[in-house]
């Protein structure tokens, strides 16, 4: 395998190059930072919602984010729709199942997209993945997980059965196919003092896909590229107003060169 | 009575220690900016408006924060749902009258939350907070309103109708359940040139609200927190874009000691 | 004909003067920053979409800006139901048909919205604008636009035919009523890194023509005095997260003079 930190480089760099259109279902907190990080990456955001318009949206996107914060039950036809037709077209979807596990509306929501489309990448907190379970199941659950080294297993167990790669995201990112796992070691502390951090990571992800078929390498990559950001951001600012303004600085002056050297990509 | 100051700092550290999750279905305009301003701070925020979630969601808060900008009825069911729970389960509801008086949907909408619910506090700008009075008594209308201390009288008997603590803001913020009156004299001009200063000030209160069983005295010390923010914002940016980073830096950087040093709060 | 940039110094006073409430039905990404941006330039910013409120809103506002990214349905009817009033009581009306072009919820809406509203100027891309014409005349389409003299011609013809202003913004901006053609050069390429800048122009227009009863000086003096922000805020940043900030920061401080001597307009 060609190393992560080369191909986290490449993909940045094609993402610059080919400046690929990411259609975005996502929550009403995060719509404005998510479009401001993919624009600083050089992708181009679009964000539509509408039931009659998002068959046609992502017909010309190179990936499809759904995001389930802020979610009602017209905004769940909508994602499925999007889904649908991202399905259909052979496009990489990324799912995000921000408060899966807290709400039923959620966990349900989350497992309903699940069901219905083929999705490359579903990312988020261990609570929020480890809760896409399904029901008839006797995978371990949250309550179950003590350990990095729990979590890494229970993971590798969901993806598979799955079917799909998780990437959850914490002071160690993990990565894993089922088969693969992969630690991404970039990131600062203040990321989790600005909203949308995670949400921004799954739009970040989704731009890779749309330059990298490989749905693991995809989302290790632009994780540990979003985490050095994070971490040239905390170079120069020490609160969490200044650091959201220099996290955005970042993806925009990062080069492909800097990642190379700066990611911290583990497999194993 | 306590010093207020010190129960500013007390609150500000237990904010901290406890980071109680602030349940907010809040406007559009300002949803970002009040989730960052409660995790700079170190609270958690959550932000859920669907009618099938609200009260799942609202169980888990530790307060309640409702804001009736970029209103529809579909929103106001929600509220009235979430608002409903959160009485059921003792739980602090503020609520934040954005443009009460201005229309009738958003009067009509305050003056119904607030006959439904045990609203802890309510927070406005006088001609906000003045608008809701019930129509079938006497008391005196924005119109007569001339002074601060003309505001003063008519929000003590505002209180006591509606048996609840109003916070209205302005160069001097006041707070009154009817019985005691307090001014807090912190903030800065500037915070009325970035939206949502208000509706975050009201978020803030809610934060306080989750670990002060008080309300005046919750109210009164977060808006003292609020206001010493924008000071320190203020101390190092001389215009909007830059004094909003600041405030956020600020809101994270503020000790409980400076707090305690800072406070410009009167009793009497 | 007065000189353009002493109409923009003196629509940029009269903004500050005024304060005039510019009512906004706008997409969920760009609010906050709209928001922000008219309070930092000195007008009063309102958002308001619910159909059983926006003709009350819009009869207090100097004008009514509609902007169709992330559309629905619903809230078509609201600009409508808002457009109307508007047209009755003589409110200038500024149209932003975000997307229109590249799906048909967004290029009927804009249509729909033209046909049924009285609309002092359409503020857009080149491609979302020529995306307008009606389809049963002989316009030449987007894909015959090879140059700026295409664009230019293309616009004063459609300009005539929807009997409008026309501001097509790029890095060259032109706007044209079908008889006079003006260029803006004022601008900056980080710009086009900041999600909104583009729907924020439209909103800053909204705010001119506020004040200014001329749909094209209105327009033309707006955008010299946006992208004279932009020229402000590209000095001391050189990444899109500070160069927000201080296109914020640029709306507030440049004064009147500023514009003055700042402006690039050229008639013609």
């Amino acid at each position: 395998m060609v190393d992560l930190s080369e191909i986290a480089a490449r993909n940045l760099s094609a993402v610059r190059e080919k400046k690929p259109l990411i259609h975005n279902i996502t929550n009403f907190v995060v719509m404005n930072t998510t479009a401001n990080a993919l624009l600083a990456m050089g992708a181009s955001p679009v964000m539509a919602h509408a039931p009659n318009e998002v068959e046609e949206m992502v017909s010309f996107a190179g990936a499809l984010v759904l995001n389930i914060g802020t979610l009602t039950d017209q905004w769940v036809e909508s994602m499925l729709k999007a889904g649908a037709k991202a399905t259909a077209l052979h496009k990489p979807v990324i799912l995000d199942p921000v408060g899966s596990g807290a709400t039923a509306l959620r966990t349900d929501a989350a497992k309903t997209l699940i069901d219905r489309t083929r999705i490359s990448v579903i990312r988020g907190n261990a609570s929020e993945v480890l809760s896409l379970q399904r029901d008839d199941t006797k995978t371990k659950g949250v309550d179950s997980i003590h350990s990095v080294e729990d979590a890494a297993g229970a993971a590798r167990e969901l993806a598979s059965q799955l079917n799909t790669t998780l990437a959850i995201t914490g002071p160690i990112d993990l990565v894993t196919d089922g088969n693969q796992v992969i630690r991404v070691a970039n990131g600062h502390p203040l990321m989790g003092y600005v909203t949308g951090t995670g949400c921004t990571a799954t739009a970040v992800i989704g731009a890779f896909l749309a330059v990298d078929p490989n749905p693991v390498s995809a989302a290790a990559t632009a994780l540990a590229y979003f985490g050095l950001a994070g971490e040239t951001a905390g170079e120069g600012a020490d609160a969490p107003g200044s650091f959201m303004v220099k996290l955005l600085d970042a993806l925009y002056t990062i080069t492909p060169q800097q990642l190379l050297a700066g990611s911290k990509i583990e497999t194993g």
